[in-house]
């Protein structure tokens, strides 16, 4: 299996941490997407939509979409819920995931630390998306605020799709202090497991694993 | 099982279609959004987070997301793909459209068909709006081309979760004349068994069903 990921990016972290929890051997290629390298000749041939994560299953097998690949990578494993209902609990956090915190979180974040020389030219879009990312944070710290993980049941996929940007929302320019439910969560998935934090994704020559 | 929907909303409209062509019984009963109904003492007990749709399955489960809905809906169904691979690939498409079609299309309607009186107004949002749909209805539209469903198993929850908004891509400004693969693929949707158009989604007292 290949992953082809971006160095600090909240998207192509889910996919490696859930590779490393599950033990599946895989190679982890770098794209660097602040180079471009994503729409380059080479890259497009893998996937022509330009776009990383992007898993590489076997030569008739590949897919985007982080939160997807999780649910791939997590068949019949400890981190699919079991039932149906949690099931759908689980991919109910994950679509709100995609629609409500990460198009906020991600653009505040590559403009506030990422990219900071940009900050002061796109501060009123950063406003506007640490605006968006609030009133789904607010949401996620209610519901964390008493449960260990974000399904009763414990650890899943779930966890590992919201873990992705919301561990990093300071990195937007949001501050952790106002989300003490968030908080201690971030806590107990960073001590599940086999977890692995974001800075240890990077190049496979430096890769302990 | 009870589906909390708005009238004319391509998120609303999933659900239902859904439970629709499996068959299964259900109470709708419609929230006014536009006057402001989701945020109402009454519904708000309901769902706390004041959205729709929401679907109560029975007294201790509920949901919302709409996408999540369809996946809980389509268990050991015919709209359910068959295989881990075609589950992640409906999946990847579901995601797509919550992140890179709905958060577009929704709004572009919204202020070009439902609330004109706004369109002037709101001109450089919609055309913001419109650019970005038009992204996604590529991609989409190159899927397409050669398939006659998103996936190449047949007729699943993906159809209808990129359905709700996109066959209504004409009221948010766009022109089907630029997608043949996708005003190709909107016909085939429509002659599936059990077929209902979003005009149908209305009060409940006016329901042939």
């Amino acid at each position: 299996m290949k992953l082809y990921a971006c160095l600090g990016s909240g998207n192509s972290y889910k996919p490696w941490l859930a590779l490393h929890q599950l033990g599946q051997a895989f190679d982890l290629i770098l794209i660097d997407v602040l180079q471009g390298e994503q729409k380059s000749h080479a890259f497009l041939k893998i996937n022509p939509l330009g776009v990383v994560p992007f898993l590489e299953i076997d030569a008739d097998k590949r897919m985007g979409e982080s939160n997807a690949m999780l649910w791939y990578l997590a068949h019949d494993s400890v981190l699919m819920p079991a039932s149906r209902a949690e099931q759908a609990e689980a991919l109910q956090w994950m679509f709100f995931e995609q629609s409500k915190l990460e198009p906020f979180l991600s653009p505040a974040r590559l403009f506030t630390t990422i990219l900071p020389d940009h900050r002061q030219e796109r501060a009123g879009d950063i406003m506007g998306w640490q605006a968006g990312a609030k009133a789904g944070l607010a949401r996620l710290d209610a519901h964390l605020g008493h449960r260990d993980f974000m399904l009763r049941s414990g650890y899943s996929i779930a966890d590992i799709a919201l873990f992705g940007y919301v561990h990093v929302l300071e990195e937007a320019g949001l501050s952790m202090a106002h989300y003490p439910g968030i908080a201690r969560w971030v806590a107990r998935v960073e001590n599940t497991d086999g977890f692995r934090p974001l800075v240890d994704l990077r190049q496979p020559q430096d890769e302990a694993a």
